[in-house]
């Protein structure tokens, strides 16, 4: 890609009444140079079995093209027609829950074949037809794809094919995954019972991972289809999208992302957050670290809200701040769902840049500043490259894993790993996201670890590894402590780790009441109460940065680091303050090497800085507050690229209120 | 009618005994004068298919005639034999969670031919039965009637056919209601899918107006064939009840009662509101002006508590409170749920008059000094009519609509209704209910309308007429934002009624610490926060009452009023204090020329009045309250009826705790 | 029993590896003599219909006899093989919520007769090859045995069957569980409604009562199985459970715990409780109280908690603290759930004496302590009798219907009893529970009654001429309100017991903001509020102890205490605080003449006693707190036994935090 996007997703099928034109002018005055199309509308465009209407995709497709904006064409398959589950109801996907009801999108078994058929051939219809089209840049297959917990007999029985290729013998599966408890073993393939009753966690956790990569083979198929049509200079994407917690909150449960990634051109993805006065740039950072990790570098935010909910409508200065956030953790694309705001069905309060009144509003101005800027400034801006030296080990496996064993006050994985994430972002370390199969751990100086519960004995082999070469590792609790198909180590705690991290327990309890003391408290407020889970670690040969402050466990170590060969581990036993929290992560960046001048800024001062195409060293100043922020800029003299004024290294600079600064060095 | 009646609802066939004298002894030492019977009995009236047997009503008849009691004679339609259901399981209707289980009361398909056949022939027995006994005075179709959520195939199909009629076309639908969203669209009558899955807020709410429809016709039904047997003098009626909150809260949103109430003579209900130190009184009037406003007269009660729940049981003095409140809001009945209290199955603590022991106790003494009461002030009492010149506009379908697309913090439409008629209420200033579509608008001089979501063109057109031509109206926050299919007008909001209000907006956002400021806000009291929802304001004509108190929003109204042609307009943009709403509507009231002196009262003291057959004004005053509330008689010289007392113009008055005067002027 | 056993549940079929002559050499270092195996690896003992493998009972009862282990062998048929639903899918219960599904444990519908033809071979198989033996000294039949809501059309069938055969008529049906109400009314057998969906709660809680008959009916079978094999000196028992609100909180609601016992050798039991903070010892005592009564002598904690949950986690001392109060309640054996930590499937957090590491650990280590004591003290506390002459009447009547008619608060029947049974542990009153059927009256002088709310007349009128005779009886509010069908008594309440109780009411309240006032009233804090329900009782020969304190009810009174005969009824009308509760049963214990030296204790300090087989007294003294606790020694001289310290009477003794003594006398 060479330059910027800003873009909207664009419904011409949705208009309440004729409005082409007026929309691509309104578009041109905001600079908007990308729209998003096709991906909602299959019965619009199959309006029957067999019958095709690509009349307002054809006109959009001109239209834009007259205007010299660019396309990207979805395909239409997360959403089916009525006539299709009139005629073939099992299409929908049978879940724990029982069979399914026509209504909502993302209901259907992505693995039956009249699905799938009728999907590759409208896909085949719909490429077949746009992918010469001078508009069209690229393709999205689907959209935030999913496997909708189907669970269907259909899906039973490949499972169970699917645990004999992997796992050979009952025999095995009956040890592996605990199967004589409460007389589950299974002592002949045809017993295999639905594991939609299962209480084990362990095959309860193997059938998420499988149901993931069915999610993985339907996303490969569809683009191995859209390759087909696909011409030079045009590229595949995904719309992927995060564990939701009324916006984009963690490691998206359903998917692996960086298998079902693997077939696409370029990684894509939605990114929501909370905003007005919960507005942190956090989970764009954390949407964009993720992302732009899936296939290491740049990527497309396909999705972000403009006015959104009544309770996301944008501050003035928000909706720019966020712009440029997005650009600052590498993306090359910015588009808005959606262009306007619909007038019927579902997602009505989920407004648009425009109003359902079509008229230019206070959001929609801001948006034409920051559409000028990402023209006169693209090719300072665009393919930002990054070379962190930091990085977060994720898991699907342990975020399942975790989803059977809670832990007791109901936090999960993605909790633990935001706790960590956040202070990280709060100390402007960059970091990359990467999976325990990672083959690249030594690219990295300090690496991440929250709760990785269920894991290889291989994967926590090469972190000790990486310790005793010379890296750093920060572990949560919980780590180690089950293999990848969640049978718990019958090792002394934290198993296989517990060789760098130089510690070991056997008991852990629910905190209540229970604080923190020790060198690394330094007062009362820091001391303060631990949550979620405590483990009573005893140091073997490591130093002791915290232990329990309570009247029977505090004798027992709360927070250790260990020198191992010629790195260290460290480990956090409990979940403590982010106060805390960020203590050790900033002892850790420094064991590392990393501190510099950036980790001094206070949040909500937020640095993020990357390298351009021309070599340069680009610099991001936000400041996430109401109220003005002074810093003093830490790097060398450089040009302060929006107001295009020169900024001396050392010089004391004021932030707007949600206001940004981008220099190049 | 040409007298008070006091009544109960009388069971005999749930008796643990012999009882029938002795009640009748017991009823005419309270001076009951009417029973309510047999509704609920079904299964001891045909206790199989097609045997039939009333002798318990033979017998009650007949010794209520001897007593000089009268009787209302329901149709025992709404709770099924057991019979029944064996043989026809298709009798119970099948909802959006299936079909139902056989146990409860109103679990019919109200549109199953198998029952509607039973229901017939058990109406045309008893009816015709009883219809010449000179006890009875009137019936009472069914009870509580509504439509069940009954949505089954069958109901389905029945839709499907409606929408074709009343439509003519699938275009024409799928734009009406955006079905192209998410694939939703429809372009053969075959695919229609089922309505229990969708996610469209139009379709769906229009499938909730057909079920409302579906109770027209069956209670209208129901009334037809009632109506063949029915004798002169005789009347038929109907229990209609209010949204349930563990008490009659609101709006029914499973009836049109305006519709619904079209066959019958009179308007009856069931009214029943918290008690002890929670009685205000609100809902005996909310009932009451709704109920009086079906039919534009007098009603009955046919449903109130007297001992109720252990938390309603009333202290000494609400009894007697809420009598005569039901008469000043132009009930001609007062009847209990129930005679005695039920010794088994399921509203065993829903306690009637007597207690289980059925010996005479501190509520049933109270209420013979009520039926002592009725009995000799029944003349001056009776047939009270009003004159009301402010009406609330409330709709259904404005309702449903806000079901499909909920206020943030979780609030519905009822609890706007209500935060506006509450407060009119403690003003003291007496309302009809109307509908959008009601010619009668010029009847009054203020018009309140809360959350008008889902209305035509036509009818907000009638209001803008209705300013113009010199009424007055407040409107609160959303009204006119959507038409009457729940689309979204696409003109600037809010919509058409933007002429008469002058204001204009396209952004509302979710309240978070959002006060009030501007001429209205006398008190940083007054200034608190606001819920639920707020509309960004920017009047084009309009004179602002209110601003929002925000560092971003502070800049837009909150509160505008509007002088158009010969009236006002006033628009609450968000949901404020009850003080602030009481202040607007203080403001409004003052603009229609219709404050008086019963306004200056200051509640718990409540004054209701009307005008009594022979002419003469009849005032209420009510101390809704545990200590003596003293006020200044503001009306000319009448006499107080309950003690006979002479009261002059201007004197100072002390209600008792739960006390009440009847002031004929 | 000659001796005490210290036990585990001990799962071969679980392990990782091989551990058996590890395990043991552990279990002998913590002088552990006794394991229960077997009852939940059905499908690990018949891995297919009919093929057999005992292997690991084999190897586990040879080495176990080897080291002088006992073993308990359970039935397998609490948890059923996937095979069998296979072939047999209607094994799985059909409950309201329709059928099941396979996975979990006890989900089996008890009744049918695929189920137990499987279950009958397997325990003919199991049992007659283990039962010759020598390491075998009894069995348990199943585990935690409930009729998992089995309400199918089967056993729908049975229960019409079973109430032609108790009640004869459909009209003494009709009229005793007053089905005319909501046209219930059946009036042919063939149109009895399924029960799932009523109403109607008598016919509710006979069903309940019904599914409670199949537990017996399903224990007493297995039973007549096993004891066709057991030989002389076995015992057979069962693992009763309690009502589960995380722990043993109550009397269990789905099995009449007394007829259930009737053809076991012994009682057993499973008793979990709260912990480190939260440790009182009141569930042991509640549990162990039960369950000794159910067959008038020792019983077997056949399960309680060695780590267990992270909440669980025993500060030191708290695991010996309760292994002796098990003992002072009666018990012969002390068994651990279980020997260790399972690494896979369900119960992975619910940790055993071992973690899942299998090394010693604190809470293992103090578990040596405990064997060292039992084996070393066997002698002196095995068989602990007692003889109270306090009991606590409970029901299973009366818990049901309570269910069915809620107290408005949410507080149920064990609320009740709890309310009351923990005041009295607290006050070191010793008590046995019975049940209204109980022919033992007599031999107490203090019977409790909480909320007896289904009774039959005859069981009242036993109570009544109890307390004529001298005895003395403490009622909870709603004490013979409704009949043994849960029909409300048409008496005057409270009913029968108004003869003894002195007092009569018809109306009840839920307390908002009440108090109590009056002679039993000597601080503000006393008289603090009432809590869930309260009668408004009128004296009508009792002596009030206290009124309520409110503006309209304070005339009525709250307790009341009768002299009837030769003894006293004491009616306790609402839900006080813990501490009037407290007082109220002091009384009643002076009044029995029944208040000793004990009873001047303070909680936390417990004393619990009994007679040896020497015939000695045996006193426990614990202390169930964090900090120190003194107290003056009220018995004549004796010997503390786990120190061997002479005490003399009179001597002040200082507990350690959670410390405990053990003086015989």
């Amino acid at each position: 890609m060479n330059k910027l996007l800003y873009g909207v997703a664009y419904y011409d099928e949705y208009m309440p009444h004729e409005r082409l034109d007026e929309d691509i002018r309104m578009m041109k005055e905001a600079d908007i140079n990308a729209v998003r199309i096709a991906e909602s509308t299959w019965s619009t465009h199959e309006p029957q079995n067999g019958v095709f209407d690509f009349s307002s995709v054809d006109r959009v497709l001109d239209a834009m093209y007259q205007a010299g904006i660019h396309v990207i064409v979805g395909t239409p398959t997360y959403a089916v027609p009525a006539w299709m589950v009139k005629e073939h109801p099992d299409v929908l996907a049978v879940t724990a829950n029982g069979p399914g009801k026509y209504g909502a999108r993302q209901i259907m078994d992505i693995t039956n074949p009249a699905y799938l058929f009728y999907s590759e051939r409208i896909i085949r219809k719909l490429i077949s037809r746009v992918s010469s089209h001078p508009a069209v840049i690229g393709y999205q297959t689907d959209n935030e794809t999913k496997h909708y917990d189907t669970a269907g007999p259909n899906v039973q029985l490949q499972f169970v094919k699917y645990m004999r290729d992997t796992y050979e013998s009952l025999d095995r599966i009956n040890a592996m995954f605990g199967l004589d408890y409460w007389s589950n073993r299974i002592n002949s393939w045809e017993d295999f019972p639905s594991v939609i009753g299962t209480i084990n966690g362990s095959l309860g956790a193997e059938f998420a991972k499988f149901q993931r990569m069915l999610v993985n083979d339907f996303l490969a198929w569809q683009v191995s289809i859209v390759n087909e049509y696909k011409r030079p200079g045009q590229f595949v994407t995904q719309n992927f999208d995060f564990e939701w917690r009324g916006y984009s909150f963690g490691v998206q449960p359903s998917v692996d992302h960086f298998a079902a990634s693997e077939p696409f051109d370029i990684a894509g993805v939605d990114i929501y957050h909370p905003s007005q006065d919960d507005l942190t740039g956090i989970e764009i950072a954390f949407g964009g670290d993720m992302t732009r990790s899936l296939k290491g570098g740049s990527y497309l935010v396909l999705e972000t809200q403009a006015q959104a909910f009544p309770h996301w409508t944008p501050y003035p200065g928000q909706l720019r701040l966020q712009a440029f956030s997005h650009l600052a953790s590498g993306a090359n694309m910015v588009a808005y769902w959606h262009w306007h705001s619909i007038h019927n069905s579902f997602e009505t309060y989920w407004k648009g840049l425009l109003s359902h009144d079509f008229k230019p509003n206070p959001v929609y101005n801001e948006a034409k500043t920051i559409g000028a800027d990402f023209r006169r400034l693209s090719h300072e801006l665009v393919n930002l490259s990054k070379k962190n030296q930091v990085a977060i080990m994720v898991s699907n496996e342990a975020l399942t894993a975790m989803q059977w064993f809670k832990l007791p006050d109901g936090k999960t994985y993605n909790d633990v790993v935001r706790s960590l994430y956040d202070e990280l972002y709060k100390l402007n370390v960059e970091c990359d996201f990467i999976q325990p199969s990672s083959p690249r751990l030594s690219e990295y100086k300090l690496i991440i670890v929250p709760a990785l519960y269920a894991v290889s004995d291989e994967s926590l082999e090469k972190l000790n590894e990486f310790v005793r070469d010379g890296g750093h590792v920060v572990y949560s609790f919980k780590s180690g402590f089950a293999d990848e198909v969640v049978k718990v180590r019958d090792s002394q705690q934290p198993g296989i780790i517990h060789e760098a991290c130089g510690i070991s327990y056997s008991m852990f309890v629910t905190p209540n009441q229970v604080g923190l003391k020790g060198k690394l408290i330094e007062t009362a407020d820091e001391g303060s109460e631990v949550e979620a889970w405590m483990e009573l670690l005893t140091p073997t040969s490591a130093e002791v940065l915290a232990y329990y402050d309570h009247k029977q466990w505090g004798e027992y170590a709360a927070i250790t680091r260990n020198r191992h060969g010629n790195g260290t581990a460290t480990y956090i036993g409990c979940m403590p303050s982010a106060a805390i929290v960020r203590k050790v992560l900033a002892g850790a960046v420094k064991e590392a090497g990393l501190w510099g001048s950036d980790q001094e800024l206070v949040f909500h001062v937020i640095a993020r800085s990357g390298t351009n195409a021309a070599g340069k060293r680009i610099h991001y100043y936000f400041n996430y507050s109401n109220e003005p922020a002074a810093f003093v800029y830490p790097h060398p003299d450089g040009q302060e690229l929006l107001s295009g004024h020169k900024v001396a290294g050392g010089q004391k600079l004021e932030l707007a209120p949600w206001g940004l600064f981008i220099i190049k060095q």
